[in-house]
C-alpha cells in the first residue's frame, strides 16, 4: 500500500485541476501581454481566474498578483515593505515560528538596517496578542505573522492580530501558505494588508503563488522589469499556472466543510490510536487551535529520522522536521520554541492528512507505526522497556 | 489561416514536452525537497535535468539555478551582484538597449546608490568594444549585456564582451532570453559569469527559468527561504516546470541547426519580398548579426498597432513594439536607439518566425500585410501616393 501523509509539504495535482490547465499550454498559449487575439485570450482567462482568487477571499481583483510560490510572495511583501517604508520607520514585528521564507528574508534585511522583534510562541505554538501589542513602537512599519504553522499546524489568531494592526495603523502580512484550502480567509474582516499562498499546497500546480496586496499598499517590486500585473511583478504570465491555481482554490473553497470535517475525524482518530496505542508518543502543540490535517507527533527513545526512513520503507510518506528544512540535521525550531526538549524534538513526525487519504490508509499507516518504533526502540540505547526508570 | 508569428513574446509549448511533464503533476508529485519515495524520485528528475541544461550550455550542474523565468533571473543576477559586492565597488556597465527586466532593476539599485553606465548601440543594435572598455573603472562590479536582441534581434558580441570582463577581472551577466534555443552558448568559452533563459521562449512552459552561476560566484539570494537550489534560491521545486524546461532545451539544442537553416530561409524570403513588394517600408537593425527569426520592420505613413489590428483580423498575430511593453504608446526605446526615427519607430511591426511555421503562412502573411498597408495608407494624411515628395 502506498501513502502519503505529507501534505503539508506539498498536494498532488487534482486532475481536474489539470484538464483545466491543459489548454493554455499549447493551445491558448500566447503572452497575456501579447494585444492579438492569442494574447487576448489568453489575459482574459488570467482576468477571470483572478477574480476567482479574489472572491474567495474577499478581497478585489486588482489586489492579487500572481508570483511563482509562496517564497517570493513573502520575499517580496517583507522586502517591499521595507523598501518602501523604510524612511518612516525600520521595526517589523514577526515570531519565532515563521516559516524560512520569512526569517531569512528578514535576516537579509536585517543587514540593511532593519531592527525585528521575534514573538515567542506558547506551548500550542501561538504568540500572545499582549506581547504583540508590547512589541509595537513608533518605527513599526509591519507586523508579519503565519495563518498557521507548516510544522505543528497551530492557527495564530489573525483576526486579532489584524485588529491590533489596524489599531497602530501598521501594515499586516501574513504568510497563509498552510492556511489557504483549510482555513477560511476574509482579508476584509481579518484586517490583512497583504496574503502569501502557493498552489500546490492545495492541490494545485508547483510555481504559481499569490501575494495578496490591500489597495493602496505599495511594497517596491521585488522582481522589477515588464508592465505585468499591474507594473508591480514582472515577468510573462504564467497562464496555465494562474488557471491551475484559482480552479484549485475554487474546488478546496466549493468542499472546505466536508473535506475539513472528513479529515479532522481521521486525524483524531490518528492521533487518539497512537497516543493510547504507542507508549511514550506525545502530540506536539495545540489541539485545539491547529489545522485539520495535522498530527505531529514524537516517538521518545528514537531519532524521527529513523523512524520515517522505515515507514518510507513500508510506502509511507511523512516528514521528520519541516520539509524545507530536509537535510539538516538541526532538530526544528519550531518544536524548540514550543519548548518541547531537543531529544523530543529530534524524534518527532509530521503527519499531514489531505483529502485524499482514506480510513485504510491510516490503520495501515499505525499498524506499521507501531511495528517500526516498536523496533527502533529494541535498538535504542536510551530506551529501557522492563518499567525501568527514564531519563525524562 | 491562423498564423503566430510572435515567437519572440512566447511559443507554444513542444507536445513532446508537455507528455514528459504531465507524470510530474499527478504521480511524482512529491517535494523534492523531502526525503521519502516520493521526494526523492522528484529531486532524482531535478537533478538528472539539471545535467541536461548544464551540458547544453558547458557548465557543471551544480552551476545551474532555476527560477521562475528570465525575469527573476536577471534580477536576482544584478540585485544579488549588487548587495554581494557593493562594499568593492558600486558601478555597473550595461548597454540602452536591454530589456526592461535589467534596465528597470538598474533603475531600483541607482536609488540605493549604484552608478550605471549605459553603453550606446550602433544602427544595428550592437555595442561598441571600445566603448566597453572606456567604460570599466575601479569601480566596476558587474557587466551585463544581452545576448541577443528581443524587439530587433541584435546579437551582441558576446564572447568578446566575457574576454574583456575576464581580463578587468569583473562579473559578466547576460540575459540570453531571447537567444537560447538559437544561439549556441557555451559559457566558459564565452566566459560567462551568469546568464538568464527562459523556458517559454524555446517551446517550454511558462513560470520557469534557469540562472546559470559560475561556481565561486555568489550573488545574495533574491528570494530567501528554504534550502532549495543549494540555497540559492528558496521556494518549492517546480518539478513539472523544470522537467519541461530540461526537455524543451534538450529538443531545441538537438534541432538547433536544422530549425535555423529553416528559419533563417523563411526569414530572408520574407524580408525580401516585403522590402522589394511594400514601398516605405524598412528593416529595423542588423541583417547580419541577427537573431534568425526576427523581422522587424517599419512601415513608413502608418502607425505599427493599426497593422497589428488589421493583422489580428486575419488571423496573423504580430508585435508592435516589445510585447512587454504592450499598452504602452511610447515608441519602442529599443528602436530609439538605433537611431531609428520617432515616426519609424511607431510604424514598427515584429514578426517573428518559429519552428512551426511554414512557407504558406508566410506567403498568407506578405498578401494581407500588402493589402493592410496600402489601406491604412489610403487613410494616412502623411502618405502621398502620386510620386509627391514624402516628408522624410
Amino acid at each position: 500500500m502506498k501513502v502519503y501523509l505529507d501534505n503539508a509539504a506539498t498536494t498532488a495535482l487534482n486532475k481536474d485541476v489539470l484538464n483545466k490547465m491543459l489548454p493554455y499550454f499549447t493551445d491558448v498559449f500566447g503572452n497575456a501581454s501579447s494585444i492579438h487575439t492569442y494574447g487576448r485570450e489568453a489575459s482574459s482567462a488570467v482576468n477571470s481566474a483572478r477574480e476567482t482568487v479574489a472572491n474567495i477571499i474577499n478581497a478585489k481583483p486588482n489586489e492579487i498578483y500572481f508570483t511563482s510560490g509562496g517564497s517570493e510572495s513573502d520575499n517580496w511583501a517583507i522586502k517591499g515593505t521595507f523598501a518602501s517604508l523604510k524612511s518612516k520607520g525600520n521595526h517589523i514585528i514577526t515570531s519565532v515560528v515563521e516559516h524560512p521564507a520569512v526569517l531569512e528574508t528578514l535576516e537579509q534585511l536585517k543587514k540593511e538596517g532593519a531592527q525585528v522583534t521575534y514573538l515567542p510562541v506558547d506551548k500550542g505554538g501561538r504568540i500572545s496578542l499582549i506581547d504583540l501589542e508590547n512589541a509595537i513602537t513608533d518605527k513599526t512599519i509591519l507586523i508579519t505573522i503565519m495563518s498557521a504553522n507548516n510544522e505543528v499546524g497551530t492557527i495564530q489568531p489573525i483576526e486579532e492580530i489584524g485588529a491590533i494592526a489596524k489599531r497602530h495603523n501598521i501594515l499586516f502580512h501574513t504568510d497563509a501558505v498552510q492556511a489557504m484550502g483549510t482555513l477560511e480567509i476574509d482579508v476584509v474582516k481579518m484586517n490583512i494588508d497583504m496574503l502569501s499562498m502557493s498552489a500546490h499546497k492545495f492541490h494545485g500546480p508547483k510555481g504559481i503563488g499569490v501575494l495578496y496586496v490591500k489597495n493602496g499598499v505599495r511594497p517596491q517590486r521585488l522582481i522589477a522589469g515588464g508592465h505585468q500585473e499591474r507594473k508591480m511583478r514582472a515577468g510573462t504570465t504564467n497562464t496555465p499556472g494562474i488557471i491551475g491555481l484559482a480552479e484549485a482554490l475554487k474546488i478546496s473553497a466549493q468542499n472546505r466543510e466536508e473535506n475539513n470535517k472528513k479529515i479532522l475525524a481521521l486525524r483524531n482518530y490518528f492521533i487518539d490510536r497512537v497516543l493510547s496505542e504507542i507508549p511514550y508518543s506525545y502530540l506536539n502543540g495545540d489541539r485545539e487551535n491547529r489545522l485539520v490535517g495535522n498530527a505531529n507527533l514524537s516517538f521518545e527513545f528514537i531519532e524521527g529520522e529513523s523512524i520515517l526512513f522505515n515507514l518510507d520503507l513500508e510506502g509511507i510518506a511523512v516528514s521528520s522536521g519541516s520539509a524545507c528544512a530536509a537535510g539538516s540535521l538541526e532538530p526544528s525550531y519550531v518544536l524548540l520554541s514550543l519548548g518541547i526538549k531537543e531529544e523530543l524534538a529530534h524524534s518527532s513526525i509530521r503527519f499531514t492528512i489531505g483529502n485524499d487519504n482514506t480510513k485504510e490508509e491510516i490503520d495501515y499507516t499505525i499498524e506499521k507505526l507501531k511495528k517500526t518504533v516498536s523496533f527502533l526502540r529494541t535498538l535504542s540505547p536510551l530506551f529501557k522497556p522492563q518499567g525501568e526508570e527514564h531519563y525524562v
